[in-house]
C-alpha cells in the first residue's frame, strides 16, 4: 500500500459517502495576527476583544472567513486535489462562533455526482462540515468541485444533483450565543461609521474605493496557514508548464481581502452569517490589484441585530467606481473575479 | 450620506477638534511574533518574559514602537488619507506599558492648522493619544502632514502653529510601572552586550553594521498588521502612475527594521521612552538594504536606569561605516532615508 | 571598546571554551501560527491541542524543529558570524518538549578546533544546548562549521576533533514526558494515514510527491523570526556581489520546509526525536521548487512508541519519483539541496 496520498479522482466517490479529514487545527490568536497581516481587516468585533465582548456576552471570536478557510483547507487532500475547478459554494451557515482556543475537525458528505459527458471529469457535490472540540458544528456548507477521472474508461453510477437553495433563508441564519448589536452595546464611535441596519436598502450598490496588490508570499503564506495543499497554489516547477506560468491564487485569499477592502462602506458589518453562494469567475494572479464593490440584496430583521444580504463583487487592476458586472447573458468582464453572497449581521439603531 | 469614506481634506479640520479613530485592536503574541519576522529584533525585555518579569516587577510589555505603529495606524484614515506627506513627529511620549491582551483605541486632537500659499495644501497638526482598556493613556505625540484641500477656493481659518519642543525633557520621561534595570536583575550575560548608561558618551556614534532588505510583501503584511490604510503603500494600481512606478514603504517599517539593527551596538537600549523627532527625509521602496547608525545626543539618569537620548539614521544600498549624514545646510545624502531622534531606557551597572 | 560585535573568529574560540549565547527567547502560539504559515506542516500533535494532549498526558507541544531553528539561530553570532560553511550536524537530542510560554536560552561548548591546511579558515565543532527557564536542557546537538581567520599569521593550538556518532543509539532517545502513541490515544482517522509503526520497513523509500517554491519573503521572515543574524540571509546589498547575487536561504528554511512535505507519506512521523546528522549539500535560492523523498534507515520499538531512523533528502526544482541521491562516489546531483538524518516517534498499532 502506498504511503503517499494521491487525493481521490472521480469514480472514487459515492453518493452518501463520509470524508473524514486530516489534521484537527487549533486556532489561536497568532492565526488572527496573520489573518490581519494578511488582509488589513479592520471589523471591530474581530479586532478588539473588548468590543466583541460587549456584544457576545463577555465572549470574543474571530472572523468566520477564517474559519471557512481552514475547514475548506482540511477538505482538499480528499476532495479536490485532483480538481480541474472549484465550480461553486452554496448553503453556508456559520452554526457556533470560533475564539481562539478551539480547535476545528472537519468531514464531508458526498451529495452529488455527475460525470461529464466527456467521460474525463465530473462533479462532486460534498456537504462539508467543520466541528469544534466540543463535537458542536461550527460551519456548514456546500461545495462543487470539478474533478479528473483515473481512468477515463471506468463506469459509474446514475447521476446524482442535489436540490440547493439559492441563498439561506433568514429564519435559518444562526446568531452567536449571546450576540446583541444595537446602540446600548455596539459602539459606532470606534466602529469606523454610524451605519446602522436602519441606513441600508435593498439595491444600494457601495464601491469600497481601496486598492490591494497580493504578493506571492503572501496567498501563500495564507493558503499554507489554513494547510490547504492544492498543488496549484505551491508547485511552482508545475505551474511553470501552465500556460499561465504562475501560481493560481487560492479564491479564499481573493475572498477575504474583498471583504477586508469593504470595510470602507460596510463597516459594521464584519460578521458573516451565511455564505448563499459564490463563483470565482476568472483567476486571480499575484501582483494584480484587487478592487471590489458591494450590493444590497436583502435585509432581515432578526431581533437581536440586523442582517444584509449582500454581493460582493472583486476584480483585478479595475477600480470599482462604475461597479463592473457581469453582462445581460451572466457573462462577466475578464477584470472581474469574484461573485460572492453573503448575509452579515449589522447592528441596529434601536 | 455615502457610506464609503473619503478621509478628511485640509479645511475639514478645526482647531481644537477632537477625532475618535476606529477600531479599537487587541494586541496578541500573535502580532508580537510578526513583529519579530518583519524586522527580527532582538532585544530581550521584548524577547524573554522571564527577562522583562526580572526587570519589571513580573510584568511583560511589547515593543513600544508596535504600539506607536498601531496607534499611527488607527489615525491615517482619519487625518492622513488624503496626505501629501508625512513631515514629522514631536512630543512623543509612552506613558504606560502595552502587553499582549491590552485593547488599545486612539484619537486625536488638531493642534494646529497652516494653509500653504499655493492654496491647494495645508499643514496640520494633530497630538494623537493611544489609550488601554482602562482608560490609560500608552501614547501621546504629535505629527504633522501636509493635507490636500477638497476645494482650492475654500477659505480657511487663520494660521495656528503649535509651540512644539525640540525634544522631551529627560524629567518628563515616565518609566513603566516597576521599571528596575541595574546589575541585580539585569542579565547582562543573554542581553547581548555588557554596556551599561555609565559605558556611553555623548557625541558618541556607533555604526551598526549589520544590513536588512525588505520585501513588497514584508511591508504591506507589516503594514496592514497595524491597519493603516494609506493607500500608498497597497495600491499598486495607483501607484504603477507615479513615476517611482512602486508602492512607498510605510516610513515606520523603516524605523522599526532600524531599530531592530541598531541591536548591534545598542544591545542594552531597546526600550523606547519617548519619540523627540523624526523625519523621512527619502523615500524607500522595497528592495533597497537598509542600514543604520546611531548618535548619542544625550544623557540621564532616571534613578531606577538610565536613558540616553540617540539619533537613529538610516540609509538604504549604504553602509555606514562612515555615518552618512546631513550637510551644513542640513541637505541629506540621497540614500539616507531616516533621521529618528529618542530617548532609550537603558541599564545602570550600579 | 567598540559596542558593535565582530563576531568571533577563528582564532578566538579555545577547547572548551563555553558561550552564553544572547536573547532568551520565549515561544509563543504566534510562533506556531507562522511556523504553519511559513511552511504549510500538518503533522497532528502540533496543529491540534486536543489530540496532542490525548497522547501526552493532557500536554502540548510545539515542533521540535521550531525549537532547534531558535536554538541555532541565537548560537549564529557568537559561532557562526564570520562562517564560510556550516559543514555538518551530529548527536542532535531533543530532551524535553517546549510549549507555548516556554523560554528558550543557549549555550554552546566549543568541542574541537582544526585548522585548515591553507591557514585562512579552520573548523570550529560546538555543542550547542537550548534550556528552558526551568534550566532544564530541551535541546543538545554538535555542529561544525569552517569559520574564517582574522589573522591569517595567527597561530592556533594543536588540532582537537570530537568523536561523534554517527546516530543517536534508540537507547539514548528520550520521549516527551507522559508520550503514548498507540491505538487508544493516537486518532488514526484524523491524523492523515492509517499507518503505524509496524507499516514501515527498513529500506523504504517514500516520494513525498508534493512542491513548494519559497519567496525571498518568506525566508527571510522564517530566519528573523529565528533571531539568526547570519549576514547571507538579509543583506542583498552585500550578496549584489556573490556571483550568485542572491540571498542565501537558511538551511533550516529547506529542513522544515522537506519535513512538512514529508507529512505526505509519514503523516505519523512529525514528532523528531533526535537528528543524526544532516547537510546541506548544495545551496538553495528563493523562487526553486522543493520536493524530498524518505528512507527508513531503521526501526525501534521505544515501548509507548516506536521510532523510525528516517532520511530525508530534499531537491530544487527535481520531482523525486526517481530517488534522486549521492552516487557511489558519494557525490550529489546539483538538485540535491539536503541530506537529512533523523529518528522520528511513530505510533504503535499495539
Amino acid at each position: 500500500m502506498s504511503k503517499t496520498d494521491p487525493g481521490n479522482y472521480f469514480e472514487d466517490f459515492r453518493p452518501g459517502q463520509v470524508l473524514k479529514h486530516a489534521t484537527p487545527r487549533t486556532i489561536t490568536t497568532g492565526d488572527v495576527a496573520l489573518y490581519n497581516a494578511l488582509y488589513g481587516t479592520r471589523f471591530a468585533l474581530f479586532s478588539s476583544d473588548e468590543f466583541a465582548r460587549n456584544c457576545l456576552d463577555g465572549r470574543t471570536l474571530v472572523d468566520p472567513l477564517l474559519t471557512f478557510h481552514m475547514v475548506f483547507g482540511k477538505s482538499v487532500p480528499d476532495i479536490s486535489l485532483n480538481a480541474v475547478a472549484n465550480l461553486g459554494y452554496a448553503e453556508g451557515r456559520f452554526m457556533a462562533p470560533v475564539a481562539p482556543g478551539d480547535t476545528i475537525t472537519a468531514s464531508s458528505e458526498v451529495i452529488g455526482l455527475k460525470e461529464n459527458s466527456n467521460r474525463k471529469t465530473g462533479v462532486v457535490y460534498v456537504r462539508t462540515t467543520g466541528t469544534n472540540q466540543h463535537s458542536e458544528p461550527v460551519l456548514s456548507y456546500v461545495r462543487w468541485v470539478m474533478v479528473r477521472k483515473r481512468d477515463e474508461a471506468a463506469v459509474v453510477g446514475e447521476a446524482v444533483t442535489p436540490d440547493l437553495a439559492g441563498a439561506v433563508a433568514a429564519k435559518d441564519l444562526v446568531l452567536p450565543m449571546g450576540l446583541r448589536m444595537n446602540t446600548r452595546v455596539y459602539d459606532f464611535a470606534v466602529s469606523g461609521a454610524p451605519h446602522a441596519f436602519e441606513d441600508y436598502e435593498v439595491g444600494e450598490k457601495i464601491d469600497h474605493v481601496d486598492g490591494m496588490a497580493i504578493e506571492e508570499a503572501e496567498h501563500a503564506m495564507a493558503t499554507r496557514l489554513y494547510q490547504n495543499t492544492a498543488k496549484v497554489h505551491f508547485n511552482q516547477y508545475e505551474r511553470a508548464k501552465d500556460p499561465s506560468g504562475r501560481r493560481l491564487v487560492y479564491g479564499g485569499v481573493v475572498i477575504s481581502t474583498a471583504k477586508a477592502l469593504s470595510f470602507n462602506g460596510l463597516q459594521n458589518a464584519g460578521l458573516i452569517l451565511a455564505i448563499n453562494g459564490g463563483r470565482h469567475v476568472n483567476p486571480y494572479f499575484a501582483g494584480a490589484t484587487v478592487f471590489a464593490w458591494s450590493e444590497v440584496l436583502d435585509k432581515a430583521d432578526l431581533g437581536p441585530c440586523g442582517a444584509l444580504r449582500l454581493r460582493l463583487v472583486a476584480t483585478k487592476d479595475r477600480p470599482c467606481a462604475d461597479f463592473p458586472d457581469k453582462d445581460a447573458a451572466g457573462a462577466y468582464p475578464p477584470e472581474v473575479i469574484l461573485d460572492f453572497d453573503y448575509w452579515a449581521a449589522v447592528p441596529k439603531r434601536g
